[in-house]
């Protein structure tokens, strides 16, 4: 066994990791969002969950990853490993817009955009960004760092799901029509924080791997550095929320501190192998403070997003991107401009390509569901299934 | 540290990080079957659970090791975690069984049957099929190929699942005298969906590690092989369930689809290792609807299986190991009637043994639960705690 | 690629992938706490187990880790890692201590206290146990073994956990006048279960990590061992329990079985490299045993401790560092004497300082909820958030 070999073995055995820990991200945002969504939509919302998970991975072996990346093939690591990281990812993408559609967004649909996501639509993105490149040598090439996807993840799947709630609008009673918000609680709190934490080590998973090998003393100290900044920024967007709805309210919305903790880790995304270990301090705080602003902000503007996804993943994806060119920003790879130019590009391509076959999709399957299925709940209709049956509802 | 050593560490390492995944199984199936079974009976299934992975381990570690394997040794890697990778394996033959009889089988004669399986029947299952194999030379030997087991583990805790069944009977109120059959709704689906991909995740340590090395570029491309094509088979098997629905039911049943994520799962078990990328897509949908005709099949024979084990594991057992014969024989070590043979004397031994034993058991300590028991829910009388005491009952 | 490096690869990956499976301690602790509770207090325990992670995270990364080691230093793997598993540790002291004084301890000042143990308290604790010692060479250096923290952790929030209870006392209406004592049922026995198996899929990391290497045969062997003997207690622990309850009450209590187990894990904490495979079996049921003495011992002093967290962690970190004392004393460094002068050494000062700080904060910010908010429960007030607004209350 020579060293190329046991690079070779360490590298396919770290790549495993990463990817399991990654698939628990798959249980993480189901959690996360049946906690979230009213109870008469739980089955719904787990049943998109399993089949994003199931298509978008299917349609990544059967189409994308060949779109994305050339053929199948890797000489630092098992051909087999390399494909199933990059598998890991794709249903996150539509993780993110599933959940700012849940309420009234039908399965089947959902279903069908998932195919060509997992087929074309991300692989593009990946192809010009992690991958291949056909932009390559064209004007339009791009010189953004992204590690581990605050744009190529998070703010892709933000722009499909902005899409595709301009298309399908608000959940019934959720604006009056005097301009009132109507809160609507989270069903399922211990849900919801199991939920977020499965996606917390999962991001270890993705972030660390992303770092693509750690068969080597400084591979090993990006990776370990990688890790414990992602963390950090986790821990600083969690602390940030609870602190500013201590002072704003007198009280600490876990829900609100959850999604600043995972605003925090969308934020630091983009670079945690490139800060030292206080600026995720930094970063993740105004990832948590933009998540509050976001919540209100997207409200405001009548933006119908149960979860929290766009402020979560749409504003820190933008953030995170950012702050690679501010914090990290070597004036010579790295730029601000280069960043700014990542984000334009895959915002507008990712924005108008969803609109367009969410648009196409809506007219030959409707996404939305009927008034009717919608105030008893998409589970009965949908499913078949209620989710908690034997439970007497309060109101 | 010469390479040997690397090797060591490296497959000790690897051992121990694949058990982990298998651990998550425990977890997995006490919140699947938690979530199928009506809340009244929820404890008592969890305490099964519970104490299956106690005593199933300890009856391992004491006796079932050496007569399954011989010595505690192995020179490839630590024979500490050589045992604990193995003793992972053996609580999930008799969870498979212990869900197939909850909501009216008693906890104690469970836990009678769980030492003799984990200390006795378990281990020779093993024996004669990746352990010392005392057959060795009778013209009983096997050459049965079963990488992780779905023969091994699945069809071993199906058969003793089914020897159990035709001893304890239906639920009552199951199956009516004019032959119709009651439907019993999962009383908690995030529950249901939660175990699904913990247990999901848990494969890859099943499969993976059941490589049983990762220290060579040979072994590191198999163990990854085995992991991506494990997943396209519980990809699979989901799709096609979820197509099935569809097509007949206009519903999308997430409790069918998650079983047929498992059920393509149990069928890849044989040899995941062994297939080309795709082959799994086409033996993991064949388990998926085989689970969708078990379901049926078995309740039109009014065996009674709340969580679908039969056709999960049992159906799938058998269809995987002759997927293997099917579709990776390679004419010479590998042939159908090779997998056939392995298929027919563990079934025989299992069942009839099983049979045997939990006769005896259900002379001494009755298996099922009293009529007001049952009625009531083996919870309060069984362990003194409901599941959820603060909750109303809808009915 | 050296062989230096190698080990340095090997073991940062090693001390990463332990860091991960102690990290699902924190959802662990939190399903645990959120089950046993009553339904009107679970988000508020939710959020106070989010912050306890987030909080003493970020004090041991910029005060807490330099005063336990000195410097972020590490020459046998990356000091990232080696920090990041540190940093696991620390939270789940102080997870420890705010599960027993719930139902009833408001957030703010247990996010005080956080800050402090983080930073302060538990970092000098690791300072002359594990760190930097400065007591070396004085009258007061100890000379205990304690492999994983059966002291250095259980004990510490054990002792932490009495101080609080000292101070703030019992639930309302826990312990009548008449010296009658209120049973109050577990809230959501899923969630309890989910919660100690991620609790004891993470002691592998917590004990197998602490073996601080991999990357020697010897040291291979020593982490399984210590992962096998960690296992086997809290399968004697389970086991135990079990047969006590069966015995005494003809009911098998989950939560105390599932106590039972963790009290088997916290007792082999200090030296399951030390002993051989056996052993553990004899530690860890008296461990549960234990549980279930300390549980009635407990409620008759009127110390109200909802979780039992006293039981598990301090008594079984106690017997836990006086067994190896008794079963892996080898007469030179370890012996009985050094083992109890650890213990003592340990809980006159994290007690007297707990106490201290305890009785400081709430002179300030007054530690427990109003008598109408504890009726009411503290979500309301504390979150403005129900974990489950849509159930039905039974009562």
């Amino acid at each position: 066994m020579d060293m190329q070999s046991i690079s070779y073995i360490i590298d396919t055995l770290y790549a495993i990791f990463a990817m399991t820990l990654i698939i628990f991200m798959v249980p993480g945002f189901a959690m996360l969002e049946a906690g979230i969504v009213r109870t008469k939509n739980v089955t719904s919302v787990l049943t998109i969950n399993t089949l994003i998970y199931a298509i978008a991975s299917l349609a990544f072996l059967l189409f994308g990853y060949s779109l994305a990346f050339g053929e199948l093939g890797n000489d630092s690591m098992s051909k087999y490993a390399a494909f199933l990281f990059q598998m890991a990812f794709v249903g996150k993408v539509i993780n993110i817009m599933s959940g700012g559609v849940s309420e009234r967004a039908k399965i089947i649909p959902l279903a069908i955009f998932t195919v060509i996501m997992g087929s074309v639509l991300y692989p593009l993105v990946v192809n010009i960004t992690w991958g291949a490149n056909f932009l390559e040598g064209t004007i339009l090439e791009l010189s953004m760092y992204d590690l581990a996807g605050s744009t190529v993840i998070h703010s892709t799947g933000g722009w499909a799901l902005l899409a595709a709630i301009l298309i399908i609008g608000a959940r019934k009673g959720r604006y009056t029509k005097e301009g009132g918000i109507r809160v609507i609680p989270a069903s399922n709190i211990p849900l919801v924080t199991l939920g977020a934490f499965l996606l917390w080590i999962g991001w270890f998973g993705f972030n660390g791997g992303s770092v693509g090998s750690i068969a080597s003393k400084e591979n090993a100290d990006l990776v370990a550095l990688t890790i414990l900044n992602t963390n950090t920024a986790g821990l600083s967007g969690a602390i940030m929320v609870a602190i500013i709805m201590h002072l704003m309210y007198k009280k600490l919305d876990l829900t609100m501190i959850l999604n600043g903790a995972l605003g925090g880790l969308v934020s630091i995304t983009a670079g945690p192998d490139l800060y030292d270990i206080y600026t995720p301090i930094l970063v993740g705080a105004i990832g948590g403070g933009l998540v509050v602003l976001g919540v209100s902000l997207f409200d405001k503007l009548r933006i119908d997003d149960p979860v929290g996804a766009l402020s979560v993943h749409l504003l820190n994806g933008i953030w995170g991107t950012l702050a690679v060119g501010i914090f990290a920003s070597n004036g010579n790879d790295i730029t601000l401009i280069g960043q700014l130019k990542g984000i334009l590009v895959i915002a507008v391509f990712t924005f108008i390509s969803s609109y367009i076959i969410l648009y196409i999709i809506n007219k030959i399957v409707p996404l939305r569901a009927g008034n009717d299925e919608e105030m008893q709940g998409l589970d009965v209709q949908e499913c078949g299934l209620e989710a908690y049956p034997e439970f007497k509802r309060a109101f």
